[in-house]
């Protein structure tokens, strides 16, 4: 039959990067495609011990409806590691996500009305954009530079665009640009959005993996009138396969996310939650990150300097000071996509950069992931990338 | 700060039920009013053998992203048991949820621009109303008996009614009032959603837990011509933490409801998938489905008997064949509201049946849940409420 689909539908298009996953699944493919983490790093051991131990000690309640809120003790314990990002919350301000990704869907139920504006980093999160496009509004992309969005320009944008409603930002280690803002920047964000009245999603899956530096405070951290909501995920810093992530944002904005997941899925897994919440208590998480952090950091190191050596120097690269992400961005006649065909023939996977501009454009952009693959292959995929690019120059 | 919601945030309200379950924590209240499975029917050690199997097989796998669609072999395994209604598909046909309440949030997305009409039994469950009223549908209450919605009054309705998209209906056992379709109006309700052109949600979170009479047909079963998307639950023959459920439809179709589930939380856990493949391997579901119903049926027998003697002959009630609800209608002057207020002052709840009609009216209805309550407590709150609608008479 022909499907009479919403108007919605029209804006909705299969994730180019979940299409290549599964390409990717041949073993003898080097992708640098996924955001995936690195799953020998992930505490197996640790969460089958756990598992076992809540479900002995918890019993049916491990296993029964619980509130849509989610497990009271790990709200505690996530509100308490907000200060790390320099957020004081409790308990109240925080609502547990079937991962952090569902807290984008959830903005844009709650905030975009059909044609409302969302200001964006050019370029931005996918999953994002796709997230959003199921509320119909249209995207304005904000330039940035290595300091996160040039804020002279977003003002500009906003004294001439009707409608925003809201700014979706990734300040730590952008996906896709690896990028990271400054503090300056951030206070600053917080300060326009004051002046014009938007409320901000502040999206950090990465921020915890930071290589080397200071953390920064969050953008949340400057927020004095309620209008940033936090989006955190246990993904990158203990397993995806959990879909364990949260909101944080004042009680009365964070209650209309608690209704919208009533509607959603009611509630988050409950054992999930009482598991993540035991390891936890039984373990250290970040002394777990700075395991990862290590990983991480030689992986970037070596992506980075096989490209400084494979590449040719025409193309230009991100230096990312944590997170899963390099960015490169080719000669402007080089076509990523087409790259990408010629990549694959070699066995090598990456994501071409377009996808990342809601409005389209730079087709001579790349983004790499180094998290998932060991470091015999980055060397290996990043060569063979190198000769593909070189016979494409 | 005063935020600007979407406009669809003015149509969702906090569900009176979930509120409702807060105040019913207290130890002391008898509660008729969630939906709750009886925890002590969970498989708990089952659960904890088999997550530590899991974990130790699977290793990484268990707690890694995972493809969109759901872990192959538990679709397999689905597809197979929808041969039980009747409905003969493959992995293909089948889509992993987190929960079955997932599935009417992307039925909504995916059917409903801002005032289609969704048309529903009256009354339906009000978690699929909050659900679909974030896309700002109308709805149309079809008039139910016990064989479910009158195909006359439905003809009549459609035929006069614009922008009708979907029709939603819960056939077996349904929630709240525990009424099961005829197999005839199964067939008829198809036939005229072909002649009029209109999909089908058939929402079957009890089916399995008939306590007496053969398993009918599903809806699905009658469906040529890729109409019906039927949505099924592991919650009720399960368990409810885990977030478990799934959508069975055309491929076509189906790809709809993968591509929005990659935007509203990219999968389901994994590890909870893989959990219930291998409790499906180990051990025997239909088994334990019948341990369950042997305890659910005496207790509807319990209630259904001291309502008998302890209710007004006035109040009338349904005979649910399986399930977990049944349904009482009281004297129009007696609101339920009301009787609930005063019956949690006896430490009996309830919830007031209004809430199930998306456009209101009919407080003079009570769901009565069964399933939850041990047999002592189902006699002591039944006389506590029958007294306190004595009172009222």
């Amino acid at each position: 039959m022909a499907y009479k689909f919403a108007k919605r539908m029209n804006n909705i298009k299969a994730s180019e990067i979940r299409e290549l996953l599964k390409l990717t699944q041949r073993p003898e493919v080097i992708s640098f495609a996924g955001g995936l983490p690195a799953p020998e790093l992930f505490p197996v051991q640790e969460v089958k011990e756990v598992a076992a131990e809540v479900i002995e000690e918890q019993g049916t309640n491990a296993l029964q409806y619980a509130p849509t809120e989610g497990y009271d003790p790990l709200r505690e314990k996530i509100a308490k590691r907000m200060e790390k990002f320099g957020v004081n919350v409790t308990k109240n301000n925080i609502l547990m996500l079937s991962g952090g990704q569902q807290g984008l869907d959830f903005s844009g139920k709650i905030f975009l009305d059909k044609g409302d504006v969302v200001l964006c980093e050019s370029p931005t999160y996918l999953g994002a954009i796709n997230a959003f496009k199921a509320y119909e509004p249209n995207f304005v992309e904000i330039p940035t530079d290595d300091n996160g969005m040039i804020i002279e320009e977003l003002e500009k944008i906003i004294e001439t665009t009707d409608k925003v409603k809201l700014i979706y930002v990734i300040p730590d280690f952008q996906n896709p640009s690896g990028r990271t803002w400054s503090v300056e920047r951030r206070k600053k964000l917080v300060e326009v959005a004051n002046k014009h009245d938007i409320v901000i999603v502040e999206d950090n899956p990465y921020g915890e993996l930071r290589f080397e530096g200071e953390l920064p405070p969050a953008i949340k951290h400057f927020d004095t009138e309620g209008r940033v909501v936090y989006l955190g995920s246990f993904s990158k810093t203990f397993c995806p396969g959990f879909r364990l992530g949260w909101a944080c944002a004042d009680e009365k904005l964070l209650n209309k996310y608690i209704l919208v997941k009533q509607g959603a899925d009611l509630q988050t897994n409950t054992t999930a939650q009482m598991i993540l919440n035991k390891f936890l208590d039984k373990y250290d998480l970040d002394e777990h990150i700075e395991k990862i952090k290590e990983v991480y950091k030689k992986r970037r190191d070596l992506m980075i300097n096989t490209m400084k050596e494979a590449f040719p120097k025409e193309v230009k690269f991100t230096y990312p000071e944590g997170g899963l992400f390099t960015w490169a961005i080719l000669p402007e006649h080089i076509n990523a996509r087409k790259l990408a065909e010629k990549a694959i023939e070699n066995n090598v996977a990456f994501v071409p950069g377009g996808s990342f501009f809601p409005n389209g454009g730079n087709e001579n952009t790349m983004r790499l992931n180094y998290s998932n693959m060991t470091e015999d292959r980055i060397v290996e995929g990043i060569k063979r990338l190198g000769k593909a690019i070189k016979e494409m120059m």
